[in-house]
């Protein structure tokens, strides 16, 4: 399903499902979900680590560089979500407050 | 509207209409939108500084502590969802792809 | 001291020293002080935030921009030297071992 | 040589010494040295990702994981003293301002 039918709450329960089959007790420890966040979000970092402008957007036009940060930036949304659930934040009205 | 009813094609046409109506050029590089990612979860970070597994508990459920990162994780998810448009990706689809 | 005089183990020695007066026993807590350096390393990068080329040289030569940037490198040092004496580290042999 | 003989300023000119050999123009761009800084910041935390104070403890002992720690943290102080030389910033003097 894309995102023109995924709702916010339909993914945060994918993502629930998913650490609830494999019992990962640590992701419902919010220091370490925030602690993967970051991790992740430097790792996405690194996708345009010494990139000029020019670099910055051949990169977005490559199919093989656009794949890399596509996944690198799904890493990070899932440990969002994962936090969301485990706080009980409802995100999009988290957006609506903060912006 | 919270996350049952709103779907990530919506929350990211509103970070886009909102990023539009700020002509806000520099919210379509992808380099400097990574960048915000990783300062926005950072300061996510700093909320769990030096707390231990008990003081994490406390913050889970302290109404001011959920209240700071509830607006810190819809920071970073605003930039997630810039870097989404910019680069055309569709989160849902990545979500199941990386997941 | 400058840096022409000062050795690494002198400050070590200082910052062991510093973490020492304040009874700061989180202060040897790695994965807490490894968490520290990453907050601080975003703070030190959010003065480079939205900056284009021009505008990093531009900082690079501006007093306060400089002051700023020259604290926040501090304040990394600190949080490194703190763990190479956390985990007994010789930071000018692994800088050797590394590079 | 060790800490305790190693000058900030003798590590500082080995540094500059291994990025002209390279003509690694790139390690002068402050803004892409901050962001390496904050890569490696989290390539270091990583070693610590969902770890529990037990785990932590024993990762301290552990010789493969001190020396995974020992190589990353000899990362970041490199790309530390590239922004010390990039921005000429005394970094024992920067320390003493700051703590």
């Amino acid at each position: 399903m894309p995102d023109s039918t995924t709702t916010l709450a339909g993914l945060r329960s994918d993502v629930a499902a998913f650490v609830a089959a494999r019992d990962w007790a640590q992701f419902h420890n919010a220091k370490d979900v925030a602690l993967s966040i970051c991790i992740e979000a430097a790792e996405l970092l690194e996708e345009f680590q010494w990139h000029d402008a020019a670099q910055v957007a051949a990169a977005s036009r490559d199919p093989e560089a656009r794949e890399r940060a596509r996944l690198e930036l799904a890493d990070i949304l899932v440990y969002c979500l994962c936090l969301s659930n485990a706080l009980e934040i409802d995100v999009s009205q988290a957006f609506r407050t903060s912006w």
